[in-house]
This record gives structure tokens, sequence and C-alpha cells, in this order.
């Protein structure tokens, strides 16, 4: 594929970080891709495992002469990048972000944005328990969706050629604004992370089943809540902070729900429960025919 | 391996029973297997695809002179199963169960039984969201965890043979009290599936965001909570009916602590939500240093 932006430039360099240059450089859409982290460590195992093609020593520098620089960085951290970054982005750049939330990262970054550059947001629904600059990998946003959240009066080729540079890194891109942005996440991913987290600290926390019990006898259930509450601490605070609004108020409906279901049980009410589980398996089914899983037992731990 | 069981009947072909004539096969433990299930629609499946050396049709006639007869119903089924199975067992049968709860199955299964019978309740710590008879495969037990819960009393030489059975199909092999079993399932499964049942219940109540949204968009933490709900919903609804009070308890406590991070999210304290997220994570090493789980990205959906 021919290279579509000659220097890019990434600050963070964690998991998506990594999996943009690994993915960049598996369909050869970048000239040269330069990164920096803040911590000097992580700059260190950059430039030992030849992340990026150079490391830079500031994110001023990073953005030298970029035609696109993307902001890998924890939603808390935007403002502070945005600031800056921008007395040194070229005329002309476009700058993005791939941050988990986007009404709070546009409020973070736009009013940073000198005239002439154009700030396009967005947010690819991939990533794994894992984090830090070894953790990237080429594959990660193949079949995954990105979403862009345009900011009205975006110059069109440019969104065009950011939205064509997702889908040659393996991506489904989809357009959005970014207030419905934020509460489809608030479902698909923020409330369900969170309560993840809720479960596993109850479990540690119990006094009559012991920590090895636990970790012994995690079949399906608990094993995957754990896999989604060892995401980064970071991160996740930043986004739970950053979407409040619809995770709370999503957080108010599962509760409803949650009680309703406890008082099922109480009262012994298995039709309640029947018809309630019989619902969510469809949805399973929709899942997998919109090919985001596998139907594979197990997701393939187990190969029959 | 040596035939440890001459004659084996299985009641109930979904996904355990199946994995036990598939993993038995495997290992060469049994004589002959005879199957049954109440339904003829899946009776004839079974015979279809070879599921069982024989298909009774009856659970009595399955049980005929059989050395080892295995309870794979609902444990909402235990009671009706051991009523019509009980005139015909053998004399020194062993009789056991693969239910998720024990207390329940005990009380349903153990009033029955004819003097002479050993009744040795089991638990295999396995499963996929799959169920009926095309479900099971060999591997399903390999390195899983089976939890045995004798009552007592029981003969030590019957146990020693049943629990080295489990051994031989794949298992790791634990025994406690009945009692605890219902905690510690309540902790690290039961729990948990009532919760990803409750989200994904949630997310397909919203009005605002559309099915099709929720389907396109689930990333990591939906989808993995969309594969625990799609299970079997007449077995889950037994499982909390039949484990009440251990759900109840192990809900009240996770409720609690679901109202301190919604707290710290409205008043915007990161710094606990930062502490309760690294907390977390430390568990999920836990699992994956036992050897519960893989430790590649995403379950290995994406390969690095």
């Amino acid at each position: 594929m021919a290279v579509m932006y000659d220097r890019v430039a990434v600050i963070g360099l964690g998991l998506i970080a990594g999996s943009l240059f690994y993915a960049s450089r598996r369909a050869g859409l970048v000239g040269e891709m330069v990164g920096f982290a803040r911590s000097e460590e992580t700059r260190a195992v950059a430039r030992e495992i030849g992340l990026c093609d150079r490391i830079a020593d500031s994110a001023g520098d990073a953005v030298e002469d970029a035609d696109l620089v993307l902001l890998c960085v924890p939603v808390g951290a935007m403002e502070q990048v945005a600031r800056e970054i921008a007395p040194r982005l070229k005329p002309g750049a476009v700058v993005s972000d791939v941050g988990s939330t986007k009404g709070a990262v546009i409020a973070a970054v736009s009013p940073h944005m000198p005239s002439g550059v154009h700030f396009i947001p967005s947010h690819p629904l991939a990533g794994t328990e894992q984090s830090g600059p070894r953790s990237g990998f080429a594959e990660l946003f193949d079949n995954r969706w990105c979403l862009l959240t345009p900011l009205p009066g975006t110059d069109e080729s440019e969104l065009a050629k950011y939205r064509a540079y997702w889908e040659a890194l393996g991506s489904n891109v989809d357009e959005m604004d970014a207030d419905h942005h934020d509460l489809v996440l608030a479902v698909t991913s923020h409330t369900p992370h969170l309560i993840a987290y809720t479960m596993v600290g109850v479990a540690d926390d119990l006094g009559r089943v012991t920590d090895s019990e636990v970790v012994k006898y995690s079949a399906a259930g608990f094993r995957d809540f754990t896999r989604i509450a060892a995401s980064d601490p970071t991160m996740w605070r930043d986004v739970f902070l950053s979407n409040k609004e619809a995770t709370l108020e999503i957080l108010g409906r599962f509760t409803e729900e949650l009680f309703a279901l406890q008082r099922a049980i109480r009262t012994g009410d298995g039709a309640h429960l029947h018809d309630y589980f019989t619902r969510t398996r469809a949805i399973r089914r929709g899942i997998i025919e919109a090919g985001q899983d596998t139907d594979s037992p197990n997701f393939g731990r187990n190969k029959p």
C-alpha cells in the first residue's frame, strides 16, 4: 500500500501506540513514525525493542514536522500533552487521539489546537488486558471497529484520509457524535468493566473463602471477570472520571435490574429468571453473527 | 488405561454428559456407556451422532446393571430422576451427579438412594457457553478442577476409585463439604453469571442505544459478558434457586462495593478508583500462575 502520512508522531507508548506502529508498518502506511512517552524507562524499552523508527526526548520534539499526531495517553493526560505540543505542530497537521471517552477529550484538547491544525477524535474499540510498550501487535485492529467523532466543520478531505488510514490498519470505521459515543461505550464497555472490577474485589475481601480457593476454582464466569479487571488502572480511572454522567446513568439501570433478579431469587420466581436468561442468549447470537467474536466453545481455550 | 467401570449410565445428554463420554473413551475407562435424556429429540440426535454406546428409552432402563450412574440433568430435575432410577439401581453401584450446587442436590437425591448404593456428589468446574447433545468434547475436563463433596461415612475405596476416574478424565480433584462448596461457587461462578446476565439485559433494554450498536461495538468488556450470559437458561435458573442463600449473601457484598465505587465516580475520587483497580489486577496474576488460564492477550482471539 502507498505511504499515507510521511511522518507520524505517537505520544504515549502503550498497547495502542505499539499496535499502531506495527500495523502501520505491516501495511506500509507511514514514512517515519516518531514516538514519545513521559517515562524514561518506557522510552528506553521502546528503543531497545525497536518500537517506532525514532524515539524523541520530548512531546514537542516528537511532533516536529509530523503530518499526523496520535495522542495515545490516558484521557486524564490529554490536556497536558495538547498544551505541550500545540506550539510545535506543523500547520495543516492532523491531530487525533485514541481515548476511550470523547466528550472529555474534545473539551481537553480542542481549545489548545492552533487554527490550521485539524483535530479529529477517534477511538479504536480494540484492546487486551495487557499494557505497556511490549504489549502492541500488528493484528490488534483487524476487523475491529474504530469510531470517529468529528467536530462540526471538520475538513472533509482530511477526515476521509484519516478514515482511510484506519481502514488500512485493518479496522471498520463508523462516525457518530461524541455524546452518543460516550453513551454507547458506557453500555458496552465502561459499566461492564466497573462491574468486573467490583466482583473481583468482593472475592478478594471475603474472609471465609481464601484467595487461593478463588484462584483455583475460578471457572468461566469469574475468570472472564478477572481478565477484564486486570486492565490498566490509570486508563480506567480516567475513563470513569471522564464519562461520569453516562456511566452513572447505566449503573442506575443496572442496579434496578439486578434488584429485580435478586428479588426473583429470594422469592423463588423461576419463571422470571428463565425468561430473563433466555432473552440474553439472543444478544450473544447477534454478536457472533456480526463477526465480532468466535462461537468456538470457551474462546477456543479448549479445542474440540 | 484399564477399564475402571464396566457399565456407566449417564442421565441427561448435554455438554457435560457428552464430554464424559468422549473423555472416558479417550482414556479407555469404561466398558459400555449407556445414555438417556428425557427429550425424544435429544435421544435421536445422540443416536445419530454416536453419543454413548447405547441410548436407552427410560432412565430406569439406562441404569440397569450399571456400576456407575452419572446424573447430568439440571439441579431442579435431580429429585425426579433419583426417584425414577432408585428401584432399578444395582446393589453396590456408585451414583454421582455433576450439578453446580451441592447442598440442594444432596437434599434431593440422597433420601431416594437404596442402602448399599454409594452416592458421591461431584461438580466438574468446566463448561462452555454451548449446550445440548452436540456440544461435548473429550478435552473439556483437562486440567480443570472437579470438586467432590462426599457425605460422612462414604465408603473409602469407592470414593478413591471415583476420584481416580475423574483424574483419568483429565481433571484435578479436591474434596470439601457441600456448604463450603456452595459458598465458593457463589463467589467464583454464580454471582458473576447473574451480573453478566443483568448487564446484557440492561443493554438490550436501552432505547437510545440500538441492539445493532451494542452488537457492533461490543468491545472486550461486554463481549465477555454476553458469552457468559449465553449459557443454558434452565441450568442457571436452577443454580440460583438451589443456591439462594450464598448467592444473596455475595450479591449483598457486591452491591455494597459497587455503591462505594459509584460514589467515587460521582465525587471524582480518582485515588479510590486507582487503588481498587490496582488491587484487582493482582488476583488475575494469581489465576494465570495457578495455570487456570492463558496470559495470551484477548484469550488468543488476536494472535501477536
